[in-house]
């Protein structure tokens, strides 16, 4: 099944306390593209400037994405700068330059409109439902989100979680969403604002899944050395959404075994800079990784 | 099967940021015996003082607890002082009177020295190796301790380690112990100090056992309403222990159910102050929350 993918296409700077990488191949949609193109095909919608790399847009069509709906703007891509401590859980952003990435509107082409699969990539929520109406009620939508948006534009968040299925945030946006240290009733709160379906991730301590009929949790895949925890989220999102398109539809065996499949991605993702060790992955990496991790949890 | 535990019987005065409990019963010993027995008949060996309550005895006696290894010295009983934050991550210990148990040296009786189970609770490792000396050939050993003794003995921790077949240890002793911050290499680095299992906590983020032969990990049971999360430590380890004692071996197979137990027991044991709230659990509520858990975390 088709899966329709909005965010954004960038060049990361990044620095950990090992090394650095310039101008990187980054962004949400990026990361999530390339973790769900091996499970189904993605239909991208996002927009560059004129110095993206012809290159960059052949490798994703290479990998399976459909990128017709990237729009090539006047004006430079979004660059996003960041540098990582020790200990990975305290992260600096250095620069955000917008560039295109400021006035993006996005258009989703004429036959992606019927796409079943959605993902919103983490944007401003008006933006995000600007894209989601273009869809024609699609089965399952999940949005991303941040703690700017929690912040600054709350009331247009709470309207767009009036129109998604599901929910994925971390830890801290789910606190800040709710007020809720607790992140059990952190998640019951987030369902009471309307999606049906939350994910809550904790990075290196896993995630769970709740929904009325699903409670799913699961530690992370036990990665031995982490390079760049860039784009993990993202990267969780495209296995996660790519195993539920693949298998075209929302049962809880489904989404629990799509919550494995969004750990493995994940961890490859933090084992290199960039998508230098997902890019490397096929669905048999993704498939071996994911019975390790099954051995790792089943009882 | 009987399962031998030496470690301590103490008063302790704790305050959270809702509520306080003077001189209410504690000490590992006692958050261990009472989460294990509904699985199997403790034998403990600890010492009080005089003061020490006869009913608190008689209490441990009609759980099932043998505590005929428990010696009344003269002075008073171990006492311990803590506070915790909001956030319960952050402990301040407001005193330590260790009374009796300074001059702790641990005796067990003759009828106990054959016990195939033993946990050797948190104390410092020439006393925990004592104890150990004292029984012949157990065939499953596990220790804890803490960053007190990582941090001043050292050497004698060491020695213990060449001893057990266990320990059992939170994320910070972990990374005080071997200088890892990556918990898998923290616990494979314990490993290579001699026991042949690690137990490694993550508090609210779950546990994880590793051995040569499994790899297990676990996300905790998700309580919405935490109490007072002392003694969660001793608890887990109740549970763990007296379930490997009730199936009688350290098949993969018990030990992975083993690991659900222990967090089952303290989720319990955090809903409460003391053992207010896990000194009320039978095997009954230990059963319907494993299965619980074991809904949550199937795949």
């Amino acid at each position: 099944m088709p899966l329709l993918v909005i965010g954004t296409l960038a060049y990361d700077t990044v620095e950990t306390v090992h090394d650095k990488r310039d101008e990187a191949l980054g962004g949400s949609a990026m990361y999530f593209s390339v973790a769900a193109a091996p499970f189904a095909r993605p239909h991208l919608v996002a927009v560059v400037g004129e110095d993206f790399q012809d290159e960059h847009l052949a490798d994703l069509t290479r990998r399976g994405v459909d990128t017709a709906g990237v729009e090539v703007a006047p004006g430079k891509t979004f660059r996003w700068g960041g540098r990582y401590e020790a200990d990975w859980n305290t992260r600096h952003t250095t620069f955000t330059d917008l560039n295109v990435f400021e006035h993006f509107d996005p258009k989703v082409p004429a036959n992606y409109r019927d796409a079943r699969f959605v993902f919103l990539a983490n944007a401003h929520p008006t933006i995000q439902l600007k894209g989601l109406q273009q869809v024609e009620g699609p089965s399952f939508c999940v949005a991303d989100t941040m703690n700017l948006w929690i912040d600054i534009a709350r009331d247009e968040l709470g309207e767009l979680l009036r129109h998604v299925d599901g929910l994925i945030l971390n830890d801290e946006e789910a606190r800040m969403l709710t007020g809720e240290s607790n992140l059990i009733r952190a998640a019951q709160q987030v369902m009471g604002l309307g999606p049906r379906y939350v994910i809550l991730k904790k990075g290196e301590h896993g995630a769970f899944l709740m929904s009325e009929d699903v409670h799913f949790a699961l530690p992370s895949y036990p990665v031995t050395e982490v390079v760049d925890p860039t784009g993990a989220g993202d990267s969780f999102a495209g296995g996660f959404m790519g195993a539920v398109a693949r298998a075209g539809n929302t049962d809880p065996a489904t989404l629990r075994r799509a919550m494995l499949y969004g750990t493995v991605t994940a961890s490859y993702c933090v084992q290199g800079f960039s998508i230098e060790d997902l890019g490397r992955r096929g669905m048999n990496d993704f498939d071996s990784r994911f019975d390790e991790l099954l051995s790792i949890v089943t009882v």
